[in-house]
């Protein structure tokens, strides 16, 4: 079959997502959702929906969403553009700029689609190594000096949950000369956002999502924040109508109910900063996260009497799902979705047992 | 901006979908829509979504639609692969099959979004032209020598409405290096589907969406049938999460629904050859449609008193929206969408008005 496909694609393993089991009894932190449901006025939204409105094609820019959005962000609608989910908006914005013999730059540790998108491109990849300190992740110095057509960083990182700073986003903006785009699918859990580097530079893209934030992960959900000299030319590679009826409508209400977000946001801060406390004191070593999750190190055997792989497997087995990666760099390492406080508490107590074996 | 993006998306137009009117009160003929609701088990299973469902990422290969579907269809489920609607479809099979100094292949007219994903992908466009005969549309000879990584063919066509034979479509299937992808997204108004091709052809792609027969143009929900080696390669190229929990529980419903749809396809169908008739009487001139479509030929003036794009316009005017195009080859013609009886009535009342003068 691969003769019927461009070579780059056939080579390809393609993305393989984060498990997703059907039962109800896995408590799953594997995937970042976010463990309380959307706002009640989400299925409010979507009770009303009518057959219209599905008859009908949607309005091909979410329109009653981007005013929504708008005010929220204090922004005029047109800085924002509408996707059938963050991932979305990375392939368009990666097709967008970079052709077959342009660069995608993008750091590692980071979010593993990002070198499957640039692979599906044909584009060649740049790939920059975080540094590793003994508290947690670093941006190297001179990034501003990347050849790239496009420079994907996430922030709040995934899977590391690491913040850069502002100051520091704001230098390679400056002077880097393609698009850079800042994947904030954690931000609502972070102390500060990128947002104010949009008027100050044409070539600033950043992504938002109600996956995470406003535990919409299953309503395909996603938005570019940017110049709208930019956006338009984004949205000639995106599909006409990328969000359906039903989302617009669903979306729409979520964004709107920011009261009912912020709590739950606080509710996960909350709980993330107890959770790395707890799992300090059993020996892990927990750098600070800004994420709604945390890439705990497990140290070397004999140090800890477990590897991490062994330690996903054992939860695994008693019925809890995080995640593990098979990567230079972070196979010594867990990433753990926040739960709700019942959750960790089950987790915390899967751990000790493990851990003591 | 343009110098931020690459030279092709700078330099193209990008795609224009057709006219979608807010209000209620306009009689749209325009953009193909079924002018049925779907069935009233899609909304059932909409008022049933859950919170949890909209908090968890959605299952990845949409699995219940396509056990539904691959019941109806009577192939097994992986022959099966699930889009954010049959324009995602495209771009994804485009993008898995051509690369910048590639060919893709389409015929003209044809659906107008093929040129514009061509164009955003770079590669080269291979055009070919329909004969037109003094009863409709016909295919050239010796396509099966086309030189191209795809072929995309809509079948019935669109904006024609012309159904090409089985026979012609196996010969280039046979001969044809690349992927022959037929968008069947009109096919449950026709009178032959080219599915049996599938388990034929290693490389016959089908397409169908649930915008038309299912009236679900809202949800955004298409999918491909095809042989599971060329599909898993497609798959690498194409969104992790491409359909939402809500749009796979509404789609489920809506092809588990078969008499319903069937329902809707017949009156359309009875419609189509009654308008076909009437426009007829008004000296228009329409060549046989399979589709929910049909393109009428408006006579040059003075033989008629009125151009194809005067109308388009005295129709706007008059609360109705048919789609003209100022493209060679069909500007003197309208495509307009088969309605329910009564506003076909409208339709073919306003029509005699102006024609008339």
């Amino acid at each position: 079959m691969s003769n019927l496909v461009r070579p780059n694609v056939a080579a390809a393993a393609g993305y393989i997502p984060g498990e997703q089991p059907t039962d109800t009894s896995t408590i799953k932190l594997n995937t970042n959702e976010n463990p309380y449901p959307p706002s009640p006025k989400v299925l409010e939204a979507i009770r009303q929906v009518t057959p219209e409105q599905l008859r009908r094609y949607p309005n091909p820019n979410a329109r009653p969403f981007r005013e929504a959005a708008a005010q929220v962000h204090s922004l005029p609608a047109d800085y924002l553009l509408t996707f059938n989910g963050g991932d979305e908006l990375l392939a368009c914005a990666i097709r967008a700029c970079a052709g077959e013999t342009d660069n995608v730059a993008y750091l590692d540790p980071s979010y593993s689609l990002y070198p499957v998108l640039t692979e599906m491109q044909g584009s060649r990849k740049v790939v920059i190594l975080y540094e590793e300190t003994a508290n947690g992740w670093r941006l190297p110095q001179g990034l501003e000096k990347t050849d790239a057509a496009i420079f994907l960083i996430v922030n709040p990182n995934a899977p590391t949950g690491h913040l850069n700073s502002l100051a520091d986003l704001d230098k390679i903006a400056r002077t880097f000369r393609g698009v850079l785009l800042l994947d904030e699918a954690y931000v609502d859990f972070a102390s500060h956002s990128a947002l104010p580097l949009v008027a100050k530079y044409p070539n600033v893209l950043i992504l938002r999502t109600m996956s995470k934030g406003y535990g919409l992960a299953g309503l395909r959900f996603g938005y570019a924040i940017g110049q709208p000299a930019l956006l338009q030319q984004i949205e000639k590679v995106r599909d006409s109508y990328p969000c359906d009826a039903i989302s617009i409508a669903a979306a729409t209400a979520a964004i709107l109910d920011q009261p009912y977000a912020r709590s739950t946001w606080q509710k996960i801060i909350a709980e993330r900063d107890r959770l790395s406390a707890e799992l300090a004191k059993l020996g892990l070593t927990v750098p600070d996260s800004q994420s709604n999750f945390l890439l705990v190190r497990v140290p070397p055997v004999p140090a800890s009497r477990i590897t991490a792989q062994a330690l996903y497997e054992g939860l695994k087995a008693r019925g809890i799902l995080v995640r593990w990666w098979d990567l230079p760099r972070i196979a010594d390492k867990l990433r753990i979705t926040v739960g709700t406080p019942e959750q960790n508490e089950r987790l915390l107590h899967e751990l000790r047992a493990l851990l003591r074996g």
